[in-house]
């Protein structure tokens, strides 16, 4: 009997659910939508590739920790599209899906990844808001590989896309958004 | 101009193919067969939640960085089923990938990655072979939750997958296989 191991195996398996919960952004080639499973891999390899691109004092390897678990509450709460509409019980929904989903954890377990989440979710340490930088940095240059995807569909402006997207992307990673920001002026001026 | 940080997004929007990469293993409800990027993620969720299942001195932070890279190659010498027949150039494949794939890097950074995925690859250290022990230990755990998967699929005995995973995981985290190996006992029984 390993009654911490059992616990943390039916974590693991319930949180293969991530790898069928659909995303907004189209992969790089346009040919299917992403799935939050592995949208949350590109992430770590954004995180561990761009560290030098990071602001001083980020933790590289605290940064790849969020990013694994950043999404995981989507196995309940479904994905909420960066230029879709979010629910009025949005916060709620994904604060009872972390008890849930975090709550398969043994207690001391649970409660830390439980931390390291709500530390993503309230972007207030350097670490969080280099990760929601990247979780924002990332769809945009999906977006432009393929030609305006999640852009075209949701028929969103460069306007809005500087609002809902370019804030974040600056305030955590200045030097990402400075490289960004000119090839989203130059697919929208298209 | 920042020549670096072009190369790097040139790297992560060709690491996006990826998630193209067919497994043979399926999802935990079978529903569809996993691709290579959303293992590495939830082999790096093994990774953060296992951790005190690995033998002393093992470095998870190290070992999540060669799970994110381990399957990289495969974005050009596609993914070898452990219970297929690997090509006789499989590993010279992989090498030239490697080659390839890193290469976009920026020098100092794609020699620190090379360095991170030859040392998986040849299992010595005790990171190494931690992490090569989880990428055997996620693919039956599915399988078991599937009913069978690619197990059944590649008409595979119970010593096979002894043989196939069972020693590499005992090698790499004996705790892990002590959990494991009854489950696998208990299915081939049926």
């Amino acid at each position: 009997m390993n009654i911490d191991l059992d616990a943390q195996m039916a974590f693991l398996m319930e949180a293969d659910r991530l790898k069928s919960v659909q995303r907004a952004t189209r992969l790089a080639d346009g040919s299917r939508v992403e799935n939050s499973a592995e949208h949350s891999w590109h992430l770590t390899l954004f995180a561990l590739t761009l560290a030098d691109h990071a602001p001083d004092e980020v933790s590289i390897d605290r940064v790849i920790r969020m990013l694994i678990l950043h999404d995981l509450v989507e196995v309940y709460a479904g994905d909420t599209p960066i230029h879709g509409i979010a629910s009025a019980t949005q916060e709620a929904d994904e604060a009872a899906a972390a008890d849930r989903i975090f709550g398969l954890l043994p207690a001391s377990q649970g409660a830390a990844f439980r931390a390291l989440w709500d530390e993503f979710e309230a972007g207030q340490t350097r670490d969080a808001r280099f990760a929601r930088a990247l979780d924002r940095f990332q769809p945009p240059n999906l977006n432009l590989a393929n030609g305006g995807g999640s852009w075209t569909e949701y028929d969103v402006s460069e306007a809005q896309v500087r609002a809902r997207v370019g804030t974040r992307i600056e305030r955590g990673a200045p030097a990402l958004w400075a490289w960004l920001s000119p090839r989203i002026a130059a697919f929208f001026g298209l």
